[in-house]
């Protein structure tokens, strides 16, 4: 699977990924997806806004309409015929996902997956790694003769990164009800291109943004992660599972002052805004390691950004986090505050807008405890990142994350790692995990 | 003539203008230059880099061959025959001007004017105001029944502000020889589009960068400009003359560092090359404020410009002036330690290019001494903008400049201003300049 989706995006100077949601790179890794689950026979739908499951239906189990299907994963290599009936039906329909017709599941479903699209110069493993091991720990299933009880579905999620609208975890979020539908289609990337555009453009042509029918019955998602971090590394693990994932937000910093020759207006009639940033920029890095807290300055655009220019304006992106939502909140408001005191002696104007705050997520303590326990007592850590499964788990699916060792402990930038035994270990974790939750 | 300037290249909504060389705003301005000389009669000469010079001859001297010609500016209103034969010849001819049959003026010629292409959202006068009040000088020396001895020329010389291909005064660079041709071949602006492929998109067939013949039998250049500081204001006076122009350069600093996860990274773990700009940026302000000199970091690119990820790449362009070269580089060599020692203690990487440097350029005293007295003793003032009329200085054209009065004191904005009374003090001023220097 890697050697496919390797080539995908990458940049072959940086070796970085771009993968930038509804754009070509990721839509080909999606097409990568919708090939893989054709491959082993699972069940493609799609919701309104692109997230898609590939489905796994139990044996003797019916999946929409009481009709008889092909449900074993093994005709992807024995049966190239009843993979494509079977495809045909409903993978690639583009409909909303319509669950109608299909009998309820009493003993509910499984979720398993993570997405696909990546920030700008990303790493190779943040998102796919989640996929591949699905489809891989199912793969592992199959052989061992597993028969789950439930359906286990391969989740795939679109814009996670929020790095062309903004708003992280936009499928999810969406799927969930937890943005409006309304607020998501005024979403603009930075060439003013929508969210809906960016769909039409992707093909999907009857977007139908919120709630997800993906989501009925789910009673359990499982997401399975690069570390973004060295913790597991210091601790020697090649698999943990996740306590939390921090509280953490996005705020935009407007710095305004007088836009002037460089060479000829004196010091002292200066208006400058980017005097302000700056110093805004290093007191988020002090402040945040005073509090205890994550704060970076990692986004900067400049008008009209000319050498001989003293700026008219400065836009800024301020990433926040912290173990808990008033850390957070103290580091943010403690930023704004001496933002401000500098603007005053700047003389200029600087202004904070919230682009989007998201609490801390416990995920569910008994279900990270349980599958601690059955991995061999892996540890349980939180995370400073934000994942779909702690949107799942906000709304109440019991939801759970293992992260695979990443021994740079980088993330998003190329050198993001993760070694071929400890991929191993995760998709045998994985499959460990989804056996036990789909029993 | 500056009611049909205003609109072209004006944004609506800042009021500011961006007339980027070679650019369809600035070919308008320049379409503008090349009917304003022909409804005078004037004779137009174009060399290789598209600089312009529109060329009132002496009654009764011959400009090349020894045709003999309409050299009458008063044709402009009372014949368009004439001034439609008159220009035919020459204008608009893109040949490399050839002065080889051209008779030797022994007498000499005088140049007037300044440059028509502007920062992104700069003002209306700086550049502009030396060509409208170079053709109204000549309007009013005509309505006065001046006869001048020498060739009046009203130069228009390319990207002066250095705004798309990062050399100021390029076009008065390559008259001057000042550049060499290779080069300014190799420029290219930020969207990587050389300046033979913008002059060839602008309709520039035969580009022949290199020593222009304009300039040829040039014995002074005047440039008349707005002023870009409020040093008129506070002494009160409409006009002055330019004493010096400031040493000044452009410096770009690249700062590099490990790029990564802003939420999952911990603080202590990071290269973060932003906090190395920051810091720069700041100590740049210091350093011109304690020294003396002018520093500014105006424009700034990250890499890879998201919200969530520390940056691998910051690249920020230092803008630094003052009296004389020695201070400059006191200046740049201080910002420059300081960029390394934050460098080292945020585990980061800096390493400085200069792009440009210009030493300090004093006008020909002589001249400008003798054109303030002329103009009723005028203040004789310095300016820390570079300009046209410096680089043809310093190839040993006795030049000057006028300076009008800015209210504001602003420029390279659109807040920059000059009122009408004190633009005709201009016109004024500098047709009592070329009569004086044309005689």
């Amino acid at each position: 699977m890697w050697r496919e989706l390797l080539p995908i995006g990458r940049d072959p100077r940086s070796g970085g990924y771009h993968r930038s949601p509804f754009g070509s790179a990721e839509r080909e890794c999606v097409a990568w997806y919708v090939d893989e689950a054709a491959r082993r026979g699972l069940e493609l739908e799609w919701d309104g806004q692109g997230n898609g499951v590939a489905w796994w239906w139990p044996t003797g189990r019916s999946g929409d309409g009481g009709a008889a299907r092909d449900n074993d994963p093994a005709t992807h290599a024995s049966s190239q015929q009843d993979v494509a009936g079977f495809a045909g039906g409903s993978a690639h329909d583009g409909v909303h996902g319509d669950s109608s017709g299909r009998a309820p599941s009493p003993a509910g479903r499984v979720l398993v997956g993570s997405h696909l699209d990546s920030v700008a110069d990303g790493g190779a493993f943040d998102g796919p790694l989640g996929v591949v091991s699905a489809f891989a720990a199912i793969d592992l299933m199959h052989e061992r003769g597993a028969t789950p009880a439930k359906p286990i579905g391969v989740a795939m999620f679109v814009e996670e990164e929020g790095s062309r609208f903004g708003v992280a975890c936009l499928g999810s979020r969406l799927a969930t009800g937890t943005i409006a539908p309304d607020t998501a289609a005024r979403l603009a990337d930075r060439d003013g291109v929508t969210l809906l555009d960016a769909m039409a453009a992707a093909g999907l042509d009857h977007p139908d943004l919120g709630p997800s029918p993906l989501l009925d019955d789910v009673d359990h998602f499982v997401e399975l992660h690069v570390e973004q971090g060295r913790d597991m590394v210091d601790r020697d693990a090649a698999v943990a599972v996740a306590s939390a994932s921090w509280a953490h937000g996005r705020w935009r910093f407007d710095f305004t002052g007088q836009p002037n020759h460089a060479g000829t207006t004196a010091m002292d009639d200066r208006a400058d805004p980017m005097l302000t940033y700056a110093m805004t920029a290093l007191a988020a890095n002090k402040q945040a390691r005073v509090l205890g807290a994550r704060a970076t300055f990692g986004r900067v655009e400049v008008e009209p950004n000319n050498t001989n220019a003293i700026p008219s304006h400065v836009a800024g992106w301020l990433d926040a986090r912290a173990a808990d939502a008033e850390l957070v909140e103290k580091v943010v408001a403690t930023i704004e505050r001496q933002a401000a005191e500098r603007a005053d002696r700047d003389r200029t104007h600087v202004s904070m807008t919230v682009e989007s705050v998201s609490p801390t997520v416990e995920f569910d303590r008994e279900l990270a405890t349980r599958l601690a326990a059955l991995l061999g007592d892996v540890p349980i850590i939180p995370t400073g990142a934000g994942h779909d499964a702690a949107i799942l788990q906000q709304v109440g699916i019991p939801s759970a994350m293992l992260f695979v060792r990443n021994p740079t402990g980088v993330s998003h930038a190329p050198e993001e790692q993760a070694e071929m035994p400890d991929c191993l270990a995760g998709v045998e974790a994985l499959a460990v995990v989804l056996t036990e939750l789909a029993s």
